[in-house]
């Protein structure tokens, strides 16, 4: 059977589970097209597939054919692809492993999939996003992070409510600064944690208050700053 | 006086100059925006100003007052700003220093941008962009070297052509690859280059066979690969 109805309850569904608000209540998201879902497929977290009708795809997974007016109707892309697939959120928000890293409100999807990508490249356990960070659900992020987002520990919390449950489960926790006081290689702890700020302002204030020490990366003084998920590539490199 | 015409010999010569065709030819280009003209002011690349009639904008340069409808037939910024400068290219094909980036074929322009503002900080000298990476005179390539691009020396050029003649000038030539043969910690010359490759294709076999060794950045094993800026960044830092 093919749906051919964009009013279809599935269609309306997938529709719905595109916004943060639905995702958030059902738990799961929508990712598209071939790499993303096959990652998503090796993750275990895929439920079903959304296979545009002619399309061959070999898979165990649950199928739903569907037409383009249907593909179309749920896709955000330009171009829209010949397979989607449902994928369940499963994050692990007591274990949070040795190495985690803060998002402190990044904005650009493009930086948060990129440390995202690259956490996971590097060994690191965890990545928590403050609940202003670009969404791990925004197709920008997910794509940035060439689907490794399936693969690591993502978890969406509050940073000042978090950080504290952290520090009672040993973990030492850095901000990064332009002026911080130990380079990446003196960081020797069991279990650390460093904090990356939005793009513009930084750290805030009440999240720096919960950090134990700081990061520097030496820069040429008469450059500003060094982008953000470069500041975490380096970090992440040294530790890993 | 204020320039209120569209027709107006300067503000055609402007908008000509937002297309490489005609950058290359007059080796001119334009930038936008209080912060990227405060940078290419202080590296002292910037010939005059452009500027929204009734902005008090405080400058030795020669300075041209316009209307919107000018500004915004010359922008191409979405919010048109209150300033822009006309910037002189001024590349140094002869003096490439002793730390080299090369870029072949990268095509994002976030990429490029990043690229530069990372050498940047890590006091690389110069940044050679193959002829079909992102333009350094593309709006969001500068935007996204933070106004970097104007205090480094950047050069396009064939790397085909550029390589033998760095190699002639004592410099080795390193690719960037997964299956590389040394770690960035294992480069010990007194002056080398590196290749960026594209970021679906990698570098291309005729840049390959041009290099003296190859570089590799250790990642978990079932991660794909790291983005391009990011690898460009890890080696930079090592080697800063």
């Amino acid at each position: 059977m093919i749906i051919e109805s964009i009013n279809n309850e599935k269609v309306k569904y997938w529709r719905k589970i595109r916004t943060n608000k639905y995702i958030n209540e059902y738990g799961e998201y929508i990712v598209e097209g071939e790499h993303l879902v096959e990652e998503a497929i090796k993750s275990g977290k895929a439920k079903y597939l959304i296979i545009l009708d002619g399309t061959n795809y070999e898979s165990n997974l649950e199928k739903y054919y569907v037409n383009e007016k249907v593909m179309n109707s749920v896709s955000l892309l330009k171009s829209v692809p010949t397979v989607m697939c449902v994928v369940k959120i499963c994050s692990n928000e007591t274990d949070f492993g040795k190495k985690v890293v803060l998002l402190d409100d990044v904005q650009d999807p493009g930086n948060v999939g990129t440390i995202i990508r690259t956490a996971y490249a590097f060994n690191f356990d965890t990545v928590i996003l403050s609940k202003k960070t670009a969404s791990i659900y925004n197709d920008k992020v997910i794509r940035a992070s060439q689907g490794m987002i399936f693969h690591i520990n993502v978890i969406t919390d509050d940073l000042i409510n978090i950080i504290p449950k952290m520090k009672k489960e040993g973990f030492i926790i850095y901000s990064t600064l332009m002026n911080g006081e130990i380079t990446p290689e003196e960081i020797n702890d069991e279990k650390f944690a460093f904090v990356l700020g939005n793009e513009g302002t930084g750290i805030s204030e009440s999240v720096q208050n919960l950090c134990d020490n700081s990061i520097v990366i030496p820069i040429n003084n008469k450059c500003e700053s060094l982008n953000v998920a470069i500041t975490g590539a380096i970090i992440m490199y040294i530790k890993r």
